[in-house]
């Protein structure tokens, strides 16, 4: 899998995370103390985010990292 | 948990992960493609590895992402 499709995947998983708790993409950004745009771009694929991001990102979805990229 | 030790025991994983194919982290890092000194330093958390190379490590690993970070 070439890499963009690496962040792609990653993208959907975040979503599908964010969705199961309807938060949107602003809410979920300011609950992980990112950019509201950041989400919107890390679904897309278009971001290639840190490990620390992600473990916000896992925190501000109350899971752990390991479910944030259960389907990877 | 503050971010420094989620990169500790981010760190943790990929040593233990390593170890359990009897790697060497130069080893691990030709396969990841990465500087061969880089696969210590994140092992230590002393860096902060983008997403795209968690999916490297994982695949030199031979793991899936989710596996990788299992722990976490």
């Amino acid at each position: 899998m070439p890499a963009d499709s690496d962040l792609i995947a990653l993208g959907r998983e975040i979503r599908t995370r964010r969705k199961a708790r309807n938060l949107s993409q602003e809410a979920l950004a300011e609950l992980a103390g990112l950019h509201r745009n950041y989400v919107g771009l890390l679904e897309r694929g278009e971001r290639n985010p840190s490990a620390t991001t992600l473990f916000q990102l896992a925190r501000a979805l109350d899971i752990r990292l390991a479910e944030l990229v259960g389907g990877l």
